[in-house]
């Protein structure tokens, strides 16, 4: 089936405005074309609203919190506005607190610290590294893949049931994988983690820009997501939910803004109050820029209404699938299988080819900005390609030669502002690699792929 | 002596345009004026500069890493590239390693997170918070407030010769006071700590923007500051130098881009090999625009040449001083003396009035945006107020009603976007405060003192 059968459904609509959207690149075969940001699962261009609404801020910048003048005082209620707009677009409980940090990973690893003691955590072995990795000062139990949301349910109430001892415990899970694009079934987990006396912390990184997320509907009691992933990448992040593991923690960073009085004491050491509001966890002057571009972002995606976001990022996903579905050298990476919903971020291999010769020929022959390799979840994809965990596996030097078996994968993500044009000339390019092979040589040179312009 | 005697020196460079150098503000007595920010020392306005270099990259912001597409390979590069202006914009050594945080709280919360174990901690109490806290895991031994800047290498000297053991050490000091913006003798206290064996990091936070900074001159080993203080509000700080105690480090935070390897162990368990590179401690995807605006604004205070920017910056310290010398019920504060080197930051007290009161009369009659209260600096404020450190000190709510002895302080600060026009208002509108009383009346509401509008 090819990519033209795929009808343009009457009501899909059309791709919000975002920053690059006129930005042509060259081709090594010559001539220029529009690039093609299709890697939205990594970073995704700022929406035109957020730097619209970030570039008519920008002169009103001032200094947060003390600063007594309008523009300071304008700044710092802006700051806090931002935290009840992303509440509010997360959909969270009255007494949730909203953290800025400047990511998933940084969201995470403040969770990580604000565990009680003894907490125990369990993580799938199928999270991205920013979910997988944080739980440093805990024990953590990785639980093996699962083949279905069903098996994924009952692995975790086995995990949670099993624990010994069987006391605090925190359950870390994806919204929406990285790697497959595959929906996990956040709220089947935080049942089952809840009947088991734990918590759970969604990673919303891929399921916010996405999907709607409710905090009180899905009962999770965090939830974390990245602003350059939603986008507005102003390096901002949000940790949101409960209050009472977050007040009860030592503060993340140790500094102004986070403390509220600090002494010397008689002995020559110093004593020090913390706030117990979300400020305990941002010491130093905030990123007002970065929060409040996340807002925007948040009521865009919001007004735009989210529902025909959804709908059109369907529309592309099938048009992806349907229009490789009849190319036998493309495999689609899969836990749940072909049926399982997903958001549009989806990997694969073809047959025969480096996925970073095949990426690298996407970008110099076509424009086309895709990803190759093992996009931080390194134990997943190895686990979906069925390759040696000891062959490779930088997250930045896949080696094999142009031809050999590929030992890394192609992901391919988009959202709320790609066009049709993006997905259906990358249908075209994949379709044109496969039957006709790349029009050029390529090779590695610092650790990237890159046209071989030597000859 | 009144601020008309101060003659503008002719070889006085103009302000480098920043954004907001046109907003106009309402004033509480009617009509608007042009907002003059003075609170440079919590957060500078953007250059002009450096926001046309962010809004001109903005459209070719990329995912950066492992993107095969032409923007993400662009961003990559200017990521990099990034480091390497700041680094020469610090004069790092051949082999240091600059690091993107997202401020100086947080690039020290990095640095104590990497001491080498049993490593003991010095530093003044004179300190802001963000040196003066973040050394949670380590003995750390305050030291009382200097006098004078040889008394400061002194007490250094004979902390470090009396420690028990006389084992690792690193010293933390500031470069510029962010209360009373003197300068610190850094260039023998770093000798003092080499002769001792201690290391030393320099907080940069006042200085670099206000002053050329040289890591290899000043013999450092480690340098901070913040972005949102250097012109480049986007969220991004450094820390640079040594590269040895970083590398060796546990990194700062847990996640992809950090790691190198991640294998699921046959054992369930989970192996991780980390990035010896500044990419360790900057797990998540990077904050590039941040860090491109930081590298930026190096570029910018460079080629302005920040001799020129000293010079206009001192004849403002100058304008404020002697504009200030016959108002007796104004008190500067001061460690150092009158005559100490100093940026464009000053703090004081004005007798009979409380410093919420008056910068919010500043900010409300006159358009003028200062900071008060304890400037994130509690003991050295105290001590420099001569307070009794129980009786108040939250960085943001100093509730002393309007006509009580101030038990906090009010900071003025500015730097290479101050026309002559603020500092000249500033002074004009303080000796008008003393001498005729504020026209307003004005009350706390919810922790700021805003005008009374309620008659």
């Amino acid at each position: 089936m090819s990519v033209s059968t795929v009808a343009a459904a009457p009501s899909v609509c059309a791709p919000l405005p975002v920053l690059g959207r006129d930005v042509t690149v060259p081709l090594v075969t010559g001539g220029e074309v529009a690039y093609a940001a299709l890697d939205y699962a990594a970073s995704a261009p700022a929406l035109q609203r957020v730097w619209d609404d970030v570039a008519a801020y920008a002169p009103y910048y001032g200094s947060v919190h003390r600063g007594a003048g309008y523009l300071s005082q304008l700044s710092t209620d802006l700051f806090e506005n931002a935290r009840r707009t992303v509440a509010e677009f997360l959909d969270c409980r009255d007494g949730d607190q909203v953290v800025f940090t400047r990511s998933t990973t940084d969201s995470l690893n403040l969770l990580a610290a604000a565990l009680p003691a003894g907490c125990q955590v369990f993580v799938f072995e199928t999270e991205h590294h920013a979910s997988l990795l944080p739980w440093r000062d805990a024990r953590v139990t990785y639980l093996d893949a699962p083949r279905s949301p069903r098996q994924a349910v009952e692995t975790l109430e086995r995990a949670l049931a099993d624990r010994d001892p069987y006391g605090p415990a925190l359950v870390c899970v994806t919204g929406a994988s990285n790697v497959t694009g595959e929906l996990w079934p956040v709220r089947e987990l935080a049942a089952a983690a809840h009947a088991h006396g734990a918590r759970i912390v969604l990673d919303a990184a891929q399921l916010a820009p996405h999907h709607p997320v409710s905090v009180a509907d899905l009962d999770v009691d965090w939830v974390a997501f990245s602003g350059h992933k939603l986008y507005a990448p102003f390096g901002s992040g949000v940790l949101a939910g409960r209050a009472d593991w977050l007040r009860e923690a030592e503060p993340y960073l140790a500094g102004g803004g986070a403390s509220r009085k600090v002494t010397r004491r008689t002995d020559g050491g110093v004593d020090v109050e913390w706030h117990d509001s979300a400020a305990r966890h941002e010491a130093g002057s905030p990123n007002v820029i970065g929060a409040y571009a996340v807002a925007s972002a948040c009521k865009a995606l919001t007004e735009a209404g989210f529902d025909t976001l959804v709908a059109r990022e369907q529309y592309l996903v099938a048009k992806v699938r349907e229009g490789l579905a009849d190319v036998p050298q493309v495999r689609f990476l899969s836990l749940f299988g072909d049926d399982a919903p997903r958001v549009g971020v989806l990997s694969f291999v073809v047959e025969g080819w480096n996925s970073s010769h095949f990426a690298a020929a996407l970008s110099a022959e076509y424009g086309i900005g895709v990803r190759d390799g093992l996009f931080c979840a390194h134990p997943l994809v190895r686990t979906l390609l069925g390759s040696d965990p000891q062959t490779q596996g930088e997250c930045g030097s896949p080696e094999a030669a142009p031809g050999e078996k590929s030992l890394n994968a192609i992901r391919v993500s988009f959202g709320a502002g790609t066009p049709d044009e993006h997905v259906e000339r990358f249908v075209r390019a994949v379709r044109e690699l496969v039957t006709d092979g790349a029009r050029w040589n390529y090779r590695t040179e610092d650790g990237r792929c890159v046209p071989d312009t030597s000859a």
